[in-house]
């Protein structure tokens, strides 16, 4: 694929510019022929493979099992409940028919009217009406609980305002859906599952992320209850990154899902879903990546380790190259990916602002003087270091500088985020420090109107009542009326 | 999911009754509420998972790399490539509309009218058009060529008569697509991904295929040539099991796709295409099972040893549970899956039963006798045999013993396979014989109307020209011309 390597945006000059610039230039995405859905390019997947198989081992050790339901909805299912479709149905795409045809003219292709449905399908924006329909016929006693399906499948939702990775028409995700025989072990489930997201969000995308519970309004359609996880981006804006959803008896009464408890007694199904998306990766790029391109954790990195021989001759190729390969060999066998790019037909300053982009973590140069002085050149993506250092030992090096990096972006973001998190308690200061973005702590009356008329005057959104820090009553900012927490405040993505 | 195990339908008494019982009772899949659409059942699933996982790292073996392409296509891309639509047209589930609304009488919700797309969107049967409409932008020379991407997604073709796993509305599978520079290039690649599929569908589902090349009215929609690979049921049908098509430059001609060569001349890019769907689990089923329940291959099977103790008491339990921890670890540390099955809600006459019925391939039961006498009772599931042996070495023993299940059921397969291949050349005589099942190598003329006239008299169908046989020219059975070549004939799903 030919490409210049041009300058992106910086992120000082437009955040959302230089987000929308990197996406496409490191080759992660681009948008399609079709509105608001894009295309993940061979390296974006390939991030989203890394997120899927580590959430798909993690899924397993709670017990949960792999499945998938069918991606079309009966329009009736979607009414059953009330609260998810009136959240659900100003955005799904509808198919009615089945079959085109050829136009009378002949020039083209109509819908047959002829293949009209006769119940409408929605394509899943979320599948809980599905599968509390199937789940009616797995569960008929309390041996049969607790059930726990996961799927990794696409979704649609029409959005009219889409950005790559971030908000999209279509998108990847798994969805979580469990079955509980008490109401304690399905809120249970619900918040290990929310830890299980900030888990892998801290330890793996080295995202330090605020757990939390969201307020009603901000629930999931449907829900008693939504856990969320919000990372900061470097712009101060929050980014929901994962949801967990505590379902009460809503679905299993909707979809008539009892079970005979030990007494022999009916009871309606406890209910959990959970799902995080594509927009992880979005996350991803902007929590760590800078004005170079992409700053890429180490553990989700599609390449971990480039390395590039600089040589005069064919000669020195071939003897830099045997010098490399027990390397390239060793980091192989212990299990970090290695790209050896001697190709010829790039310029080595080329090979390297690419790599920047890419956001390979660790880059190792050798040319004819390393040769010679049994040395090598190598660089950290994350701060940009460069050093020429003993090419013995050079395989240990690696593997410890690898959890270095990982170590040392999760620090920085960590310090950014916790630098920007502010209590406030004044709601004209507010109103002016919120437009530099950052988290805010406040106090919150716990009403809607408080909420709506936050929103409407500063565009931000209590984003949880977050589970890390104390909580004080005091006074709402807005209202002045008795507060007993303070919540999470910010702009959002 | 509590569940009696009752008998399965015999497949000497009904074949195909015998495959539905057994997807449902094996808890494989089970029909939706959406007409046509399965739910995988996590059992299911997890054969598909190991499926998808091997096909993985060999497609990747041959330099391809896994993206995301989105799941509407315009329905105009569609009409691009003339047979492409002639292909699909008459099949497809189409999306006229973005939004619901509650209706006039508040009882229940419809379509909005308001919210009609201009253009029509087609859920992809196949992804051809889109990925070449993509492919534009990203060939523009040589240099950027192979290009080579594979999908794993869902797919969706209105099917009139569906069967779980065989053919289904929406089935999941991958869809490889590949840009080739030269004719002679993309023919070796559509070749090349025939031959991993036949590898994959002989090393790992243990089931034999007879490769080939499809004729021109079985050819699909838009392919130069369909090459594919046939797998006999123990019904003597075939069944298609995974195709590869070289597409020519008709793709990129419709879609305009061309790159500068080596002498800086435009060209039309060189296309191929191929896939496998979770129709393999189908093959599976039907090749290896019976009438006790499912045979899987030890390599694709979600449980591939489990351990059953009996015993008088929970002292007893303790002492079986502690003798055969060590060998759980090990069998374990060999990457071997294990299940230990000590729940005492089930009498082991109904485990063992319902494990048969799994097709897990070895069954180890220790009681109280066996621990006295330091043995240990062994069954594989493929002949059913069990013997007591010693417990000194039984990691080793079940290690050989899952290697000898996998050539023992491919050996099988392969033998009946063999043994019901005819040579034929009397028409009168192959209508009487093909009732029975079987495949038939005959002469054929080359002509689409003997080919017509032998699928109208007979239900059965030129399934390829094989590559294995040595072809000898003859006579047409059926129309008394000179034929150059001997082809593949059989009834099929």
């Amino acid at each position: 694929m030919a490409k210049e390597l041009k300058q992106l945006t910086k992120r000082s000059e437009n955040y959302s510019q230089w987000f929308n610039d990197l996406v496409t230039k490191a080759d992660l995405a681009e948008q399609s022929a079709v509105r608001g859905c894009m295309v993940i390019k061979p390296y974006g997947y390939a991030i989203w493979e890394k997120m899927q198989h580590q959430l798909d081992v993690m899924f397993k050790e709670t017990g949960a099992q792999n499945a998938y339901f069918p991606m079309l909805i009966p329009k009736s299912f979607f009414s059953r409940e009330a609260e998810h479709v009136e959240g659900f149905a100003k955005e799904c795409a509808v198919v009615t028919h089945y079959r085109l045809r050829t136009n009378e003219d002949k020039t083209g292709i109509e819908v047959d009217p002829a293949a009209k449905l006769e119940e409408e399908l929605i394509i899943r924006p979320t599948s809980e009406t599905i599968i509390w329909n199937t789940y009616k016929n797995w569960i008929q006693s309390y041996r049969d609980l607790p059930l726990m399906c996961n799927q990794w499948c696409n979704v649609m939702r029409w959005e009219m305002r889409t950005r790559p990775f971030l908000r999209t028409s279509e998108f990847l995700w798994q969805e979580g859906h469990t079955a509980h025989a008490t109401k304690e072990e399905a809120e249970e489930e619900a918040k290990k599952m929310l830890h299980v997201y900030a888990d892998f969000a801290e330890k793996w995308m080295a995202v330090p992320v605020v757990q939390g519970v969201k307020s009603e309004t901000e629930r999931f359609a449907g829900a008693l209850n939504t856990y969320t996880i919000e990372a900061m981006m470097q712009d101060g804006k929050a980014l929901q990154s994962g949801t967990s959803h505590f379902l009460g008896q809503n679905f299993a009464k909707a979809f008539d899902v009892t079970f005979l408890n030990k007494e022999n007694k009916p009871e309606y199904v406890w209910a959990t879903s959970w799902g995080v998306s594509t927009r992880l990766i979005g996350a991803l790029i902007m929590t760590h990546s800078d004005d170079n391109g992409l700053v890429l954790p180490p553990k989700l990195a599609p390449i971990q380790v480039v390395i590039v021989p600089i040589t005069k001759n064919a000669e020195q190729l071939q003897a830099i190259s045997e010098k490399l390969a027990p390397v390239i060999s060793q980091l192989r066998a212990a299990g970090i990916s290695v790209k050896y790019d001697d190709a010829d037909n790039k310029r080595p300053g080329f090979k390297f602002a690419d790599y920047e982009l890419k956001g390979v973590p660790v880059r190792l140069v050798m040319g004819g003087r390393d040769l010679e002085e049994n040395t090598i050149e190598i660089m950290r993506r994350d701060t940009l270091e460069k050093e020429t250092r003993s090419f013995d030992g050079i395989v240990e090096y690696v593997e410890q500088l690898l959890e270095d990096i990982q170590a040392n972006i999760y620090k920085k973001a960590l310090d950014f985020r916790n630098a920007h998190i502010y209590e406030c308690d004044n709601y004209e200061e507010f109103k002016e420090r919120i437009k530099d973005g950052g988290f805010f702590l406040c106090h919150w009356d716990g009403t809607a109107e408080t909420e709506a008329k936050i929103k409407e005057e500063t565009q931000a959104t209590i984003r949880c009542v977050p589970f890390m820090f104390e909580q004080t009553p005091g006074v709402d900012m807005v209202s002045g009326k008795p507060a007993t927490q303070r919540v999470l405040i910010a702009r959002s993505y």
